[in-house]
């Protein structure tokens, strides 16, 4: 299943580090560790690299809205909601001025949009790409979290929205995540286990089964596409920040009655079942995005 | 005071962010945040960029211990302890493997020693520089969080070790963050202004006073300097990590008593003297490093 040389990597430096409290860490969307009252506090890193995630002719304001909203998107997967958020601008000599100011102009408007105040930051400067980091705290109840690893043999899972060509067609830039939904999810429905997509449907789902000791079949077919987009696309492209989650059948006729009354907007789609461990059944040659490729 | 261009900007982001209900936040050395039980969770954002902070030559488990002890002496600073990390790694394409490996050897060597966990991270790609970015939460009692805010006009202050030359001797890679002693501090002798020296005391000093909304007096021929540096380079190199902190007058003798009993090896040096605003004298033309100046 490690054909994904980022995952090789991640599980290395994973068996290195001592282990903390925790409720989650390496592996899941955030980590997550006991705050009181029954709450968990979700923590999460996330960064955006010029000429990999964001051009520098993008709009600066954009840029600021992709920056927070990965994170965002990562919060709400564990079924959380965003609170507080730090940033890190590391940025070549001619952005500053009017670039930062778009730039937080971007990260502003996603604040009052889903709830979280930037409470910190750093600046640096660098003679390569940008890098903008953001640290995001977020809270969840500790009967609402949503991790990776609930995922049981026979689960279903489903995926929200469209999947694929998210470059080309800007989405990576303006997506909207998937707040709302995960935080109904975790109340009313309880998934087993739950992500976003960042690297593509190839590459998460095997991420998302491994963490549940489970195997998977995939309908490939019934993956929903963005308009104009190849199946492999849809599997590989990255960047949906579309919600995958799995939840048992008996849930399955309830989630899709209510899911179309209460969002009536955004498409959900079952695509396939968990299996036993070691099956990995339907994505074909897809791959899905590896940061750690070799060229 | 603002011939400090970084703080020129940091001061318009200030305005522009909606106004978060956190204790201490941008101008801080952490944002602090409410937590129950008369705690606060302090938040902090860090990064070290290669050919600024470290070099390519540099032993990684050195850059390792360097990115997160910048954020253990910040949330020092504010009096707390570390608690949890989050390191975010953007690394050029050699940058796998072994070098990956002793960046997190230096990383849970400071781990092991001030008492924090790693529980999350993200790994991307560059073709510039690299950058490790350090996101780290703390806590501490409401009543023993230190900011920069609190000095009074009177107030004395000091300073721990020695300033300058930490670029030469290697300081910046291998200094230990004034935990320990910080700590103490904040329970015993409760100071009124503390932060950690990061940018030269030159461009420090400044920050603490307009944050007290006072100014300052220094008598600069008092600052202890490490051995073989200039009066200049102790006020302006920067990456020293030792601590700023004032205290009212009536706690002086008794501070300057307990320390030499408490940390016989570490020096602690009266510099000066905090005044009306306003007031900026014996910094000469030292400046501290500004990542923003105009070249």
């Amino acid at each position: 299943m490690s054909a994904n040389r980022e995952d090789a990597i991640v599980a290395r430096l994973r068996a290195a580090l001592r282990r903390a409290p925790a409720v989650a860490g390496i592996g899941d969307d955030c980590a997550a560790v006991e705050a009181p009252r029954g709450k968990l506090l979700l923590l999460k890193t996330d960064c955006v690299v010029e000429r990999r995630h964001f051009r520098a002719s993008d709009s600066p304001t954009a840029v600021g809205w992709k920056a927070v909203c990965r994170a965002v998107s990562d919060i709400a997967a564990c079924g959380g909601e965003p609170q507080h958020a730090l940033v890190t601008c590391v940025l070549r000599d001619k952005q500053t001025g009017r670039w930062l100011d778009g730039l937080y102009c971007g990260i502003e408007k996603a604040g009052r949009e889903f709830g979280f105040h930037v409470v910190g930051g750093e600046l640096a400067r660098t003679d390569g790409p940008a890098v903008i980091n953001v640290a995001m705290t977020g809270t969840v109840a500790r009967r609402e979290f949503v991790g990776r690893g609930g995922g049981r043999i026979g689960d279903l899972f489903y995926v929200t929205g469209t999947l694929g060509g998210s470059l080309r067609s800007g989405w990576h830039l303006r997506f909207c995540p998937r707040l709302r939904e995960a935080r109904w999810l975790a109340k009313n429905i309880r998934p087993t286990a739950m992500m976003d997509l960042s690297d593509g449907l190839a590459a998460d789902l095997p991420r998302l089964a491994a963490e549940s000791g489970t195997g998977f079949v995939i309908d490939a077919e019934s993956v929903p596409r963005r308009r104009g987009v190849t199946l492999r696309a849809a599997l590989s492209d990255g960047e949906d920040f579309e919600l995958l989650f799995a939840v048992p059948k008996a849930k399955a006729a309830r989630l899709e009655r209510e899911w179309k009354r209460k969002f009536p907007a955004l498409r959900l789609t079952r695509i396939g079942h968990l299996a036993k461990r070691g099956m990995a059944q339907g994505l074909g040659a897809a791959r899905g995005y590896d940061h750690f490729a070799r060229p």
